[in-house]
């Protein structure tokens, strides 16, 4: 998918919403366990629900996985069933020796026929490039993430005292550019978006942790916005298990349809 | 595994070769293509070759991952193959926030019953905990890797002109310590190794990169060895695809001995 595509689906639907499907078979509603691939029947239902409101759709990969060779099936099921317009993000935080890093870029893909994979930019130029010689597809680098160990490396200073996580962005701007790349950076995160925003004004950013991580939906908007509206923002548990009960699909749709409604009032600023 | 395993084994076989199961489907002997499950029946054959002169086989998961839900149950097969004396490393090369790392951890350590997976460290603390959670398990960290891009942030200087690497070893060993982390340092690096052992003088090291990619055996023993070994030194595909002939088992068997026999030298030094 081209940056110009997912720029026309934001404008085209107000919204710049990714569902995480981190489908986890202990919360999925009890009756999806009597079916024959209660994953794949989990998500057609959250897809079916919340198609028109989102733009991105991103399995976190750990959740399948988990289930053995039965989840990547589960997995290749839903990714054949997201209409085709819908941006597909692989979150596998992948990231190896060159030949090997190959390899994850056919699986993802080709395989796959993901649009996009998260990536570890810790091995450097080589672990990445790979992925950035499959056209139209996309690598999301890891900048500023979520979580509490964001602090033990990402911002420890060099000794020009820049953040770990700017000199990945200044090296990874180097290898790919905005038609390619993008990052991410953690919605919890929102005194950095800014800082960010003036190192890489036209790369897309994608912003997981709204929601169940505490991530601050306006604020992040705020400070992370371009031209281009220039985000992905990712919300996950606080949609799918909205609710265990026979509505949860209901629910979702109501919960994305929350953040989707906040999102409009910015696109309606910036696409004039 | 626990660490005086591992060392015994060391002891006993004068070895601490660690055989990568890179298993390219385009790299085997075209025999074995007729066969259903090529890649495990060519890992059987390499196991039944060399399990005698190793201590360990380190799949990388990204040679089974591209093959789809059939790539994993040959890696499940090839797990159930090798003997339970051996260590088995998965190298994944995962990490992600808290709940994530939780079912990468479940899935490696549980489904699929490795003793240790590797690491990357970018996310922080929380992102390595879940899988020292599991006793008995190891997770082995990238701290400075084999290839050209580790130059890019690994060997960047923080304020007080440490190696980003250097924070890496350091800030591992106060979540972990010698009996459930290791550390990845490529055999390309011998010059950094020295400093490395003397900043984690007791745990292991897993040391890939020699053969193919051109490390050098005898100065990465020479730099890195403690009193108990404290290596394990990986070779792939320089064992693997020896011979692309009938022999190749053979073949596989001779490249393995031929490290074993150098391993050997140093193991009589070490164990008096």
């Amino acid at each position: 998918m081209k940056k110009s595509q997912i720029i026309s689906a934001i404008k085209r639907k107000k919204s710049f919403l990714c569902i995480g499907l981190d489908t986890d078979i202990k919360k999925i509603p009890s009756f999806f366990l009597e079916l024959e691939d209660p994953i794949f029947e989990f998500n057609k239902r959250i897809i079916d629900a919340t198609h028109d409101l989102c733009i991105a759709y991103k399995p976190n990969i750990a959740f399948y996985e988990v289930l053995g060779p039965d989840g990547w099936k589960s997995l290749e099921k839903t990714i054949n069933y997201i209409p085709k317009d819908i941006f597909t993000i692989a979150d596998a935080k992948r990231g190896d020796i060159g030949n090997t890093s190959k390899m994850y870029a056919e699986t993802f893909f080709n395989t796959y026929n993901f649009d996009a994979i998260t990536l570890s930019p810790y091995m450097g130029q080589d672990s990445v490039e790979p992925f950035l010689k499959f056209k139209d597809k996309w690598s999301i680098v890891l900048a500023l993430t979520s979580n509490k160990g964001a602090l033990d490396f990402q911002k420890s200073k060099d000794t020009e005292n820049t953040f770990f996580y700017e000199n990945v962005l200044k090296n990874v701007c180097r290898w790919g550019d905005s038609e390619n790349t993008m990052f991410v950076v953690g919605a919890t995160k929102t005194d950095d978006l800014k800082n960010i925003r003036n190192i890489v004004p036209n790369h897309f950013l994608l912003v997981p942790g709204v929601g169940a991580q505490g991530g601050d939906l306006k604020e992040v908007i705020k400070n992370g916005i371009n031209n281009e509206v220039g985000l992905i923002i990712n919300s996950s548990r606080s949609i799918l298990y909205a609710s265990s009960e026979r509505d949860f699909d209901q629910r979702a749709r109501n919960a994305a349809s929350e953040i989707q409604k906040e999102m409009a009032k910015f696109c309606k600023l910036i696409f004039k």
